[in-house]
């Protein structure tokens, strides 16, 4: 997605430690108008699927879900949680889940209340690197016997193996931005075409 | 707000130590529909104030300001951060809380880059309780010079000190639905008028 990419090379920041900060536009500071587009590509992509729910996982993947809800018909938007909450009491389904990024283990928690056989979710997040974080929400959605018709990420690092696993497994998966390389000396980011 | 009040009538599940279980329809599973109409409210209710930007707390205040920013004239949404992360380095602002419901201390951590003394903002969460969070936001926004504008709150727990407090000490608070009192053993709710 043009949009994406164009705003990625003006605002985006390469760090060592394959860090690609898009801070100002996308998870700190947060520009609506567009992520109100992506929501609406997201919606094109997936405009053959029979979706009824979205999943995300907090936080930042909770602005993106909210702002797609609309293009695909208002249906309800569930987050899993990371870690324990004592609001979030009752059966829950649940997957380890390893952070690269955070150096650390966590649970994604997802209440059984709101994920079942009859649903047909579309994952949403900001970004997939390893993807360790999406194969938890695979596991949570097999538990709950529901059916994924696809995931929608904004910037997928195409260099990392979350993508070409998925791929490989024959998941849907729809990235708005793949990075190709990136460069923390020059600070240039390449692009899959 | 009458359309929040029914809502929290019909789907609210009281429990033990204060706690208000609102998790199908606003932070944990959320009705895309019914946040959008809590976002135009807070945007009549403000409507008299020049606002710029959207203040909220990481993670299920994220929602809530992305539904409000469009009815603000889409301006920018900006969400503290709890705890430490490698992808918020750089200065920034910082607040200590404590947290009741998790029964510990966090940081709440907002970059530098993003709130100045140009910036009005509305500070937007789902709960009110005790009002340390708040309290550390306002901290944060006179660290940085910031006026703001006002407090947007979902769901006000009237019985507790945070909205009593803001309001003795002059902040413009707005809260859509102020609980009086609630029973965990009868589940009734009672409301302010």
């Amino acid at each position: 997605m043009e949009e994406l990419r164009q705003r990625i090379l003006s605002e985006g920041q390469v760090r060592p430690g394959d860090v690609l900060k898009v801070d100002s536009f996308l998870n700190h500071q947060i520009d609506p108008v567009l992520l109100d587009h992506l929501g609406a590509e997201f919606a094109r992509l997936f405009s053959d699927r029979p979706v009824n729910k979205i999943l995300t996982i907090e936080a930042s993947g909770i602005a993106l879900a909210i702002a797609a809800a609309p293009h695909f018909g208002n249906v309800p938007v569930v987050f899993a949680k990371k870690g324990e909450s004592v609001n979030l009491d009752g059966d829950k389904y649940r997957a380890r889940v390893h952070s690269y990024t955070h150096g650390n283990d966590y649970d994604l928690l997802l209440s059984k209340r709101f994920l079942g056989e009859d649903d047909h979710v579309v994952i949403i997040d900001d970004f997939l690197a390893n993807g360790n974080a999406l194969e938890g929400m695979i596991e949570i959605c097999s538990a709950a016997g529901a059916t994924i018709e696809g995931f929608g990420i904004a910037i997928e690092k195409g260099h990392q193996v979350g993508g070409k696993r998925l791929r490989e497994e024959g998941w849907n998966l729809q990235s708005l931005a793949i990075i190709e390389s990136m460069d923390p000396d020059t600070g240039e980011v390449t692009f899959r075409d």
